[in-house]
C-alpha cells in the first residue's frame, strides 16, 4: 500500500466484517471482508482483533459500525434517536480503546418502534455524497430490509421488514428447503411472485408452491424465484408507496435488482445506488468532526 | 384389551403416529401415540412397523393415512381431486400389505392447487359424525392449516396456510428464538398480536417484535403471545371471512382456542369440535365400505 490510511472503518456485522482504509479526501484505498463477524469473537477477544487489524493497516484512528456495538458485540453503544443526523452519531461514539470507537445505531422510539446498527451510516453517507437527496425514501435491502424516511438530510424515520431472514428460513428449514438452493435473478417466475404477492395472502401461498410442484403446476425449478418474488413483492406491498414516488435502493447488484423490479411493478420509481461508496462518505463524514 | 378391534387405524403423519384400535360401532377401544412417522422409518421398514403393530393389537384390518402415502412414506397412494367423499376416498385405497391400506390424499386442481394428507378423514368424519353440517367451513390447524370448504357432505374445496410452519421456523431457528420459548395461551398480549395482524404488514410487525423489547415497549415474555397472534390473525384475516359465519375447528384444546378468538375476533362465529372423534368417524365410515 503506498498511501497510508487517514482512518480505518469497520463495518462489523453478526457474521461478516468488512475493513476500509479510508484517505483524508474519504478515497477508499484498500478494503477486504472476511467471517470474522461479531458471533466468531470469543467474548474478551476483540482487543485481538484490533491488534491484527492494526498489524496490518497501520495505527490510524479506527471506527466501527454495526453489531459490534450491540449487546451480542464488543461494548454496547445507545441507539442515537431519530431525527438521526451525521452530527448526532459522531458526537455519541463509544471509546472502546485508544483511537478506536463505535458508532452509535438509531432507534425510532414508540409506540411502534424500530431499531439499526450499521445501516446508518450507509443512510446517512448517500446523503451526504449525493447519491439521494435530502428528502428521499431510501431502501436498504438485506437479511432486516431497511425502509428510512430521510428529511432534510436527516434519518427522520424508519421501519424494517424481516423479509431477508423469512427467506433464509425457508431455504435453510423448511418445507420448502429442497426448492430454494438456486440464486434468483428477475425473471418471469419472479415477475409471478411480484404478482401473486398483491393478493396479499403470504401464508396460504408459501404452502401453495410446494401444492403446485407436487400437482405438476409450477416447476421445480422456478420456486424460488416465484417465492422471492412473493416476499420481495410484500415486502414493497407493505410499503403503501405513493405512485411514482422515487425509491433510492441500496444494495448489491443482485439483490438491488430484484428490489427495482418489485417497485417499479408496485408503481413507484427505482434509482439503485452504491452502497459501498454511501458507507464511505458516511464514515468519512464521522471521522472528519471527531478526527480531523 | 376385553374387546378385539374390528380394525386398526394409524394417523401416520411426518413425526408422529397415532394408532386406534376401533370396534365395528366405530367406537375408540383403545389408542397410543408414538414418535415413529415416517421420517423415523428408514427404507424398506414399513413391514416390520405393521408386525409390530400386529403384535400387540393381533390382525385386524389396518387403514394407514396421512404422509405414510406420500413419496417420502412407504408408497405413494394418489391423491383424490375435490369434491372428495368418504366413497371416493374408499374406492381409491392403495393396498400395501395383506389386509393393511392406505387412504389416499386429496388434491384441489389448479390454477392454484393444493394438497392435503390425512386431514380429509378428519374433515369427512366431522361431517359424517354430524359434529358440523353437511356445507360448512372447517378449520384445522397445525404445522399446515387447512380451511376446507364442505359442500353437500364433501371436501369442495380447500386452502393450506403454513402458519404453524412459519411459527416454528421462528421459535427454532430466528433472530426471535430466544422470545418464543414459551407455550402460548389467549391473553392480552395474544389479542394485541391479533389485532396487529389487521395492518397486513406482516414481514415488518416480525421485525417490530424484537425491536419493541430492545426499546423497553414490549415485555420479553409477551413476544411469543404476541407473534403467535400476530401470525395466528393473519391466517384467518387471509380468509376473508363473512361476518357472523361459523368456522368449525378441528384441534387440541390449546391451539383451538387461539384460533377460535382469532375467528371471533375477526367477526366470525368459532364452534370448536373434537378432532379424535372426526377423525375415528370418517376412519370407520372407510372400513365399513372396504371391510365390513
Amino acid at each position: 500500500m503506498v498511501v497510508s490510511p487517514a482512518f480505518l472503518a469497520v463495518d462489523w456485522g453478526t457474521t461478516n466484517r468488512r475493513v476500509y482504509a479510508i484517505d483524508a479526501r474519504g478515497r477508499v484505498i484498500d478494503t477486504a471482508r472476511d467471517d470474522r463477524g461479531v458471533m466468531a469473537i470469543a467474548p474478551g477477544g476483540f482487543d485481538a482483533e484490533i491488534a491484527a487489524l492494526r498489524a496490518r493497516w497501520g495505527s490510524a484512528p479506527m471506527l466501527l459500525a454495526g453489531m459490534v456495538g450491540s449487546t451480542r458485540g464488543w461494548q454496547e453503544a445507545p441507539y442515537v434517536p431519530c431525527p438521526a443526523t451525521i452530527n448526532s452519531l459522531a458526537a455519541n461514539l463509544v471509546e472502546v480503546a485508544r483511537d478506536v470507537a463505535i458508532v452509535p445505531g438509531v432507534c425510532l422510539p414508540g409506540p411502534r418502534g424500530d431499531v439499526m446498527r450499521g445501516e446508518e451510516v450507509q443512510l446517512l453517507g448517500a446523503v451526504r455524497a449525493a447519491l439521494a437527496p435530502d428528502d428521499a425514501l431510501l431502501c436498504q435491502p438485506g437479511t432486516h430490509c431497511k425502509w428510512a424516511e430521510m428529511h432534510n438530510g436527516a434519518i427522520a424515520g424508519f421501519r424494517t421488514t424481516m423479509t431477508g431472514e423469512v427467506y433464509a428460513l425457508l431455504k435453510q428449514h423448511s418445507l420448502l428447503a429442497d426448492y430454494l438452493a438456486g440464486e434468483v435473478a428477475p425473471s418471469s417466475a419472479f415477475n409471478a411472485g411480484l404478482d401473486a404477492a398483491r393478493r396479499r395472502t403470504l401464508l396460504g401461498d408459501l404452502f401453495a408452491e410446494r401444492a403446485n410442484v407436487l400437482l405438476d403446476l409450477c416447476a421445480r425449478n422456478e420456486v424460488a424465484a416465484h417465492v422471492s418474488g412473493l416476499l420481495i413483492g410484500t415486502d414493497v406491498l407493505e410499503q403503501e408507496l405513493e405512485p411514482g414516488r422515487s425509491v433510492h435502493i441500496l444494495a448489491d447488484a443482485a439483490l438491488g435488482s430484484l428490489y427495482a423490479a418489485a417497485v417499479a411493478a408496485a408503481g413507484a420509481h427505482p434509482v439503485t445506488i452504491d452502497s459501498h461508496a454511501a458507507f464511505a462518505a458516511g464514515i468519512t463524514a464521522i471521522w472528519s468532526i471527531r478526527y480531523a
